[in-house]
């Protein structure tokens, strides 16, 4: 009656300042046995960020290289620089029965979720907008320019929230963590996951 | 931008001997902000069965008059007995704010999922049908004749299972627990909950 089972797979996405990596770096922290799939880019690592990471960071040929011979499931270009997330490292941690979590934005999600409809969306969205552009003037790191450049892609991405299938809003980190773990562990429940346990006798 | 929240509508089922007021009663004791709405019957009651927690026991002329004037959310008839569902009850509860867990048999499940689609619908299963037909004789409270009948109803049961969103095994108590309430927490941040606490700004 049992079929193999295989690893679930969801989305988080979020805006810029919004703490998405302090909230995914916990979820990781209490379920280690998640696979977080890092993505592909070409931009230039920010300070602190490391290799394999944050990012793989690979150069325009490389990842030129992996579009065409398709080992990408989604990509995108923002501000000149490619991201991009690879099918072939997340299918082979599916099929061996791990659950991967993606860190992707708005775009990649909807390529991703068009690709494999199954896969659920969290989106983390700041307790308000005044909340998110206090915290991208105060971690300091950006120019008033590219943070007001975050801030209106914010107000894009927001737009996109209607097509998510859950909202976690990040006012406290604890909560918005347990928030991603019920979900994960509800849609691990999902009838369709485990209608193979049930034994349907015919007498 | 907020409106006024109402509570959460969830639905649980399961096969009788599955253990499934043992996982309610510790759901409730985990979640005592949960209001849990005791089915109105016509059946007499079990040994040790209290009224107004087990079920609101009534007489079969009061039954019928619930059922006359509208203030049922769904009723059946089982083995001769009514059992049934008050609308009114529930709704006062959600207009709270409250969230409100309904234990419902399949055919119930069906008539309230009509009426409120997004009610999510809940099955726990046994780990196998022989641990649930173990678990019936094992109480010892029933005659050999009534627990065939419960088997061949837990049978019929089983066979809904497809339409139910979430399936809940009930090998180990605690874990079935812990499932239930990650999925009331999960449906308590579907979007459609939350949409009115996003500030998509115009300019």
């Amino acid at each position: 009656m049992n079929k193999p089972l295989t690893g679930n797979l969801a989305i988080v996405s979020g805006p810029s300042g919004v703490g998405k990596s302090t909230v995914i770096a916990e979820v990781l922290r209490r379920r280690p046995d998640l696979y977080f799939s890092v993505s592909f880019t070409t931009r230039a690592p920010r300070e602190g960020e490391v290799n394999g990471v944050n990012y793989h960071f690979v150069d325009v040929p490389e990842f030129e290289r992996m579009i065409a011979e398709g080992e990408l499931l989604e990509y995108a270009n923002y501000s000149g620089n490619y991201y991009g997330t690879s099918a072939k490292l997340i299918d082979e941690k599916l099929e061996q029965g791990i659950d991967v979590l993606l860190d992707i934005e708005v775009v990649g999600s909807k390529i991703v979720h068009d690709k494999r409809p199954d896969t659920p969306l969290i989106f983390i969205i700041p307790p308000s907008f005044e909340v998110l552009s206090q915290r991208l003037y105060g971690r300091g790191t950006d120019s008033e320019e590219v943070i007001q450049k975050r801030l209106d892609r914010a107000r894009e991405e927001l737009k996109e929230v209607p097509r998510y299938d859950y909202l976690v809003v990040n006012d406290r980190v604890e909560n918005a963590v347990d928030e991603i773990l019920s979900i994960l562990r509800a849609e691990g429940c999902r009838t369709k996951k485990r209608i193979h346990l049930v034994e349907i006798e015919e007498e």
